[in-house]
């Protein structure tokens, strides 16, 4: 059996003990912006139940073009006010720089990416790149509350970006 | 006190009752990618526990070159090898086009976006489409196992698109 379908037998479960459907929009009025990491239970580090928040998760969590798109469909179209970044300790964009892995990605494929990898040497550093990346956009209108924190993976704790 | 400040104070309770850290790798060896729908909690619907599985997430769960970023490191550098898509029913992105969303903010703020906004009239056909660009793609090496589902926001339940 595949990881998959392990997981699909989780679902059925959930489905069983599930009351919905909720309202679409975000009732807590926040979007969130999180790594990817497996570590990182968005849902339980914030205390996030169903229909509480958007929740937007790349590699690194870092602020793109995409994550730029989310944000401008959630704050425009979807009502949230407040964003939260969340970077975090033993990250993997730690462990590579840009250019490495992009030279290992064309000596295995023979194409090198157009795009950045995003890698970063300081979580809190990149916390900042984040804030001021969302500040410089004309596509985010609300920004009275962008706050970003470094998520301990070794306590559970949000530590918050100064 | 904002909602950050409120979710702060959850965060507080998560760290008292937190055992870490675990390891980097996701132990299940899968990424997710699905919207960011609020009503989407991804670990409780696939029954994930931290350090499981990566979990990718933007606006509609579409493929643009960010996620392609984020399935290459996570399958390049840490390690995963089944990827699961998730759309959902209700979704905010059947209510706009593209055309009429990047004008209003060209009517706002002067500048429209360079970006598509991914909009989509059909969630189970655009789960296809996504499949289709990571198959199309040379960075995610690893498509065996690309399945996608569209969770059904009224019953808790993740219906497969064949």
């Amino acid at each position: 059996m595949s990881v998959t379908d392990e997981l699909l037998a989780n679902n059925a479960e959930y489905a069983a003990n599930f009351t919905g459907p909720l309202p679409l929009p975000p009732a807590k009025h926040v979007a969130v912006l999180a790594c990817m990491d497996a570590r990182i239970n968005v849902y339980g580090v914030l205390g996030l139940h169903e229909g509480d928040a958007h929740v937007i998760r790349n590699a690194g969590g870092v602020v793109t073009e995409d994550e730029i798109r989310s944000l401008a469909i959630s704050q425009r179209l979807l009502g949230t006010e407040e964003i939260i970044l969340i970077h975090h300790t033993d990250c993997g964009m730690l462990t590579f720089t840009d250019d490495d892995f992009k030279k290992s990605i064309q000596e295995d494929v023979g194409v090198k990416p157009a795009w950045a990898a995003e890698s970063f040497t300081d979580p809190g550093e990149d916390v900042r790149q984040s804030i001021a990346r969302i500040r410089n956009s004309p596509f985010v209108p609300k920004k009275d509350s962008v706050r970003g924190f470094v998520f301990d993976v070794a306590t559970g704790r949000l530590n918050e970006v100064e």
